[in-house]
């Protein structure tokens, strides 16, 4: 029989892409989109990397190692030796972005029917990844009314089961813009040593810290070494979404042997995105103080103008480019559809990411969208407006009874 | 517990590139080690595809469509409609490398325990595919003695239980170089439109068939338009095996959208790899004239010379660029590693890659390995001599009794 696969219909279509087609009718009916809905910042690629690439002297582009270039590898444990993480490149593997890395850490350690806990919202590709292995996610939430904090360590103590195997965070945090203080992380690495789980940490967004803030990584966690598994995406670091290249970065051999197994299945990763990444990995900080001075205008502006549309509650991120933000309305994902089907103000309209693609449980996120503030300030400003306008339009509209601004 | 997942401890290294590190030591002792092992190509990339590279305007290298470029999926469906297979833009799916599409059409047909035909030996990856989706491979054996021709439709018939899902092919085979006859894909679509099943076809050597033999396709196969699906790989074709784009080609839209879910999770494939994709389709008849020609004095050279060794059996391979050849040793893995950690002659030697990791039946191939003529014709020559030696000197080196030159 001609049938799809289990996993093949229990794989989510992606929040931030599944409204695409829509997106595309409205375009050809001339309509100009404003894409809130996708974390693919306007931001220049780094010219250092664009020029190598430009200068490219292969003259056959050949495979490289399955595990990536080790001149990449080693420059990339340079790069995390100088933020104070001891690392070298034996502890690297490098791969096809950092969904690549996502599933091939996850292949390497979950059984079908294995759980993790995941703090939702959280990055809906987990989700995905979860079905390809065939593990369970089990979710603990955080609240909008905390800024999207750690919830309490006893709601993950109360999740694990013999099925267990590890736990997932994303910090900086996509969808939410939460940033895990030392605190926080010290409180995980305790029930991780507890219970003896995997701790993965995705830290992809870990440039982009706000407010003074630093940046505390997992693999500075004391005692949990073996533990610990992070995933990494020169990517998204370097405005360079297209290049496909990322890390997965563990102390633990077993599981980068492992991972290089799956590695070797598909032969090794982009070559022409790996000579780009090695060249970013030399951007300056100056280059990022232009990049962070941009989105701390951005985000301050959005939150600023969220906040001030009735009913509307926009937490304030402090860390990588994105916002949880609820709405007065029945259902974000059906507000998303309208605004690309049937509203336009001036010729213009929006595109959001619904945010309960984001959330694993059932009815949660219904009224609230996630929006990255990737766009210049003047687009956001005709974004927000537009925004507001169809907040009034909208025949889904929901006066908001119970909540308050935080 | 810390463990390694079932999946993790299943998956083979490949047996192209778990020799490496044998390999790199004899490096590093200062031997000049030929490879024989690898599909990788010497052949110069289309200057097309570099140029284009080297000419790239972005100035944000961001994400591309999850299914790829729109503008190299019409071109593609151009490229087969040139070769007089009807395909619109609309039944492409671009990943990343042909690696991905085979990972994406497993995981949106097969279920844990589903039972996938292939005749062995095959291309060693489809173990690990179907380790990442739980499908179990069941193995029709091919046989040197034939020239590795599809085994008898009755074999096939003889493995189908109500688990089984579908049949792999690999045309023009990987590792064997056998080229599929029209007549012998007519008998598969047979049976697989009596069970109804799927028939993945993996194409991607299709331009390189030799002796004026002519590649035949699945997709003009009658009556199982909506069973087939295929494998393409532009990396391949174009000798950019770095580039890592190929392509899920087939007219059932269930199994594209599927697949295309799990492409929203990785979001997209490598956005320079697809610039130079594009440009390298516009291929020119002459390049591909030079390369046939190369490979063809390659082929004939390696073949007339390897049957010239006592003991050494290699059949004569009407594609691809590999062959499987019979060694006078007792077990090709031992003497592979031998050739590295033991052996040199002048300061060189030859890696080869073992064939029993490209049979699915144990003890399968142990005297045999894959040969790639992927080197220039002086280190072919290089190469023969040292293996001629090296079987002379080899311990476990093995008087062949039973077997004759077929």
């Amino acid at each position: 029989m001609l049938q799809i696969s289990d996993k093949g219909k229990a794989i989510p279509a992606s929040p931030i892409r599944k409204l695409v087609p829509y997106a595309d009718k409205a375009k050809q009916k001339g309509i100009q989109v404003f894409h809130l809905n996708i974390g693919q910042p306007d931001i220049q690629t780094p010219e250092i990397a664009l020029e190598v690439v430009r200068r490219m002297q292969l003259s056959v582009i050949e495979y490289t190692a399955s595990a990536g270039n080790y001149s990449l590898r080693t420059k990339l444990a340079g790069y995390y030796q100088k933020l104070g993480i001891p690392i070298t490149e034996q502890e690297i593997l490098i791969t096809t972005g950092g969904s690549e890395a996502i599933l091939f850490a996850f292949m390497s350690t979950l059984n079908e029917g294995d759980e993790i806990i995941i703090p939702e919202p959280f990055y809906a590709n987990y989700a995905a990844f979860a079905v390809m292995t065939g593990a369970k996610i089990k979710a603990v939430t955080a609240k909008i009314e905390n800024n999207f904090a750690l919830p309490p360590i006893s709601e993950f103590e109360k999740l694990i089961t013999p099925k267990t195997k590890g736990i997932v965070i994303i910090n900086p945090n996509n969808p939410t813009g939460y940033l895990y203080s030392k605190k926080e992380l010290e409180a995980l690495a305790n029930i991780v040593k507890k219970y003896n789980l995997f701790l993965y940490s995705d830290e992809v967004y870990r440039r982009y810290c706000y407010d003074g803030l630093q940046h505390y990584s997992v693999l500075n966690l004391k005692e949990i070494e073996q533990n610990t598994i992070l995933f990494d995406s020169m990517s998204k670091r370097y405005s360079e979404c297209g290049i496909r290249v990322g890390a997965i970065i563990t102390r633990n051999q077993d599981i980068l042997s492992t991972s290089l197994k799956f590695g070797m299945a598909r032969l090794c990763p982009p070559a022409l995105g790996q000579i780009a990444a090695e060249a970013s990995l030399d951007t300056t900080d100056e280059y990022f103080q232009k990049v962070y001075d941009e989105y701390i205008q951005r985000r301050n502006f959005m939150v600023e103008e969220l906040n001030k549309i009735p009913g509307v509650i926009c937490p304030l991120p402090k860390g990588a480019f994105y916002s949880i933000v609820r709405l007065p309305v029945d259902d974000a994902e059906k507000f998303a559809r309208w605004l690309l089907e049937e509203f336009d103000y001036n010729g213009q309209t929006v595109m959001l990411a619904p945010a309960s693609g984001f959330y694993h449980t059932p009815g949660l996120g219904k009224n609230e969208a996630r929006i990255a503030y990737v766009l210049k300030i003047s687009e956001l400003q005709k974004a927000v407006e537009i925004l507001s306008v169809a907040l009034q339009t909208y025949p889904g509209r929901v006066v908001p009874e119970t909540l308050t601004k935080s």
